[in-house]
């Protein structure tokens, strides 16, 4: 039982450990009838809410259990939630990690005081290790999410958005095992049962929707997705009771809806928002649920690895037209590249990257392949300039 | 003149207009002995400070010259504060944008409601086509930065950075044109003499450091930097003597130091800040004065093209070690890239992109050359995999 007494015992134990995170209105994606909110988790120690729960849950132990330290496996968040919760409290923190997980979480895992191991190839390979080390050791296992002190202390995030927003209509929370969105919809619910609690789930990693959608907890056979923070087969026990009872709606967003939100945090809200952190913006910006009023987005974390930032931004410039890659079929004598290239610049867009190939087995033996990425202003000027090199009798593909 | 009774109006005057920007504690930076402060003007309405001097400028003219409304030349930031500043007025503005402006800036500001007019390669072009445009229309030019009542505007920065920490023992402005760093010295020298103020220039357009050294406006034969928003070749007048006057020091970075506190901002900070924005971060991070106190830096945008966000960050990871590019010259028949590759994969890196090649001109015919890009953890760990690598009979270049 999680219970509005625990999760408001714990905003006062974490006061000077949690940052109490701020709550800033978002107006580029704000109209009249919708007001949208940011909760900036990703500003939190670590840049993930993760550190709540594991605290409140490390603080919960006996002087004897903390002796033994703690345990947890974790790809990511998690990992240096309890390794910064551990920390705070003295207590030896074991941290097991799958070989694969970025390099850069690994080293601030250990900047945080805790031992890693690295074992095995997916999460569940780590997370079978970290038992086995926990029965020989003894040490305590923090579970990411199922867990009723782990949810309380998320739920905090419940109880600071009331405060900061108390007329607030909605709050969209990312999906991955249910622990957040269990701790704030509780917290939320219990207080001011109007309040819509919406939680948001990346389509390839929808096992809380398909357990509430089956009235039991289901595994899903993959989770795949970009929000790795969310990529969870299977929801918790406690979660999956406390999503089913307290949530009014959980909705999905997909890879380039997430990817799209990512983006659109950073180029408009100045803001670096991992995958799962960007879900409720996808969700919101795809009217996935009723946006009218006041509505407030948990940006649960901002750890995402600066590559994925890179290939998302490409992406997304892709999808929105204002990056373009053409492949140009000309006849492989001087001058040709040089009409290009005025047709491009002329029309104001800016050539990017260049790749010239004869070696192509479908072309003609006099022609060759010119493929151009090209910086645009959206998909019709893209368009545009595709028209006038087919008019200047170029094969465009 | 600008008298502190002129910043003072202008903060007055810009309520319900400019964000009153937040001051956040950078941790990531802060040590027992200097505790970083960020002003966050990257969250300013438009992006950047701009909004502010444009607003207050527009505030001064007369109603017979806001009939005829306001020009001005930019290639950025002051583009969308004039659009924005004369938005609110409903006084009509033209700008005159250089031809290869990033495209998502000409966007921006034509939905701010301005005209935008693209002319000429450079920016030099742009002004004195809106020099012409001035004359022929009547409209009052707004000038970037050397006008009393626009660093009047910017001066509104500096008090409220002395409202949030009156104890603060250094200020922290980047410089190009110097309207910013001579508004926000005014403000804080004028009342607090005590409180240093020190201006960071691009070491590639440091202009206003070169005037202060020869005692008078310098021009530079170039203006190069990454950071666009301070890449002025001649300071202003007024603001060599405000800067001349009220700085304790200017310091430069460069676009190296720059791009690494661009990317240091991201990942530790979860903010997105434009070159200009991040000099100052720069300055602190390489420790180009005493940064000890506290120590306010002031983000003064956050108006990047995510394409270069792109590069930067690979150039980020490349120059930290987290990336790295090898040239591997290795016999040409099979089995050769199992081996490197179980050499890179068994020793925790990861493979990011591979290009092979035999036709180098350099090479033995029975051999090719492999390029491996690689993420890594840093320099050391890049260093011991190409040990590796040659220990196994590889030739790494």
């Amino acid at each position: 039982m999680v219970t509005l007494g625990m999760i408001l015992e714990a905003r006062e134990r974490l006061k000077g450990v949690a940052q109490r995170t701020g709550l800033v209105q978002f107006k580029a994606l704000s109209d009249e009838g919708s007001q949208i909110y940011l909760k900036t988790e990703d500003l939190q120690n670590t840049g993930s809410f993760k550190v709540r729960g594991a605290y409140i849950k490390i603080a919960s132990l006996t002087d004897e259990e903390r002796a033994c330290g703690v345990i947890a496996s974790s790809a990511g968040n998690h990992a240096q939630g309890v390794a910064l919760a551990a920390r705070a409290f003295g207590v030896p923190a074991t941290i097991v990690m799958p070989e694969g997980a970025p390099l850069s979480k690994v080293k601030a895992t250990r900047e945080l005081g805790a031992k890693v191991v690295l074992y095995g190839a997916a999460y569940d390979d780590a997370y079978a290790e970290a038992c086995r080390i926990q029965k020989e050791t003894g040490a305590t296992f923090i579970h990411p999410f199922d867990d009723e002190m782990v949810i309380a202390g998320q739920g905090t995030i419940g109880l600071e958005i009331m405060d900061d927003l108390p007329d607030v209509t909605s709050i969209v929370v990312p999906i991955g095992g249910g622990g957040l969105a269990s701790g704030v919809a509780a917290a939320v619910k219990m207080l001011h049962p109007q309040v819509r609690v919406i939680g948001v789930q990346a389509a390839g990693a929808a096992g809380m929707k398909a357990s509430i959608d089956a009235g039991h907890v289901v595994t899903l056979d993959s989770a795949k997705t970009i929000a790795d923070g969310i990529a969870v087969k299977t929801p918790g026990e406690h979660t999956f009771e406390l999503c089913s009872q307290y949530l009014d709606e959980v909705v999905t967003v997909d890879d380039d809806e997430i990817a799209q939100a990512i983006l659109f945090l950073m180029e408009r809200g100045k803001m670096v928002a991992e995958g799962a952190g960007a879900a409720p913006v996808a969700a919101i910006m795809n009217r996935k649920f009723d946006v009218s009023g006041k509505v407030v987005a948990v940006i649960s974390g901002g750890n995402i690895d600066v590559t994925m930032i890179s290939r998302i931004i490409e992406k997304g410039m892709l999808r929105a037209g204002r990056m373009s890659k053409l492949r140009i079929v000309m006849q492989d004598r001087p001058g040709q590249l040089e009409i290009v290239s005025k047709i491009i610049g002329g029309n104001g867009a800016n050539v990017m990257a260049i790749h010239h190939d004869r070696t192509d087995v479908d072309l003609d033996i006099r022609d060759a392949i010119l493929e151009i990425t090209m910086e645009t202003q959206d998909r019709a000027h893209a368009q545009r300039i595709i028209g006038l090199l087919r008019e200047a009798g170029f094969t465009v593909m």
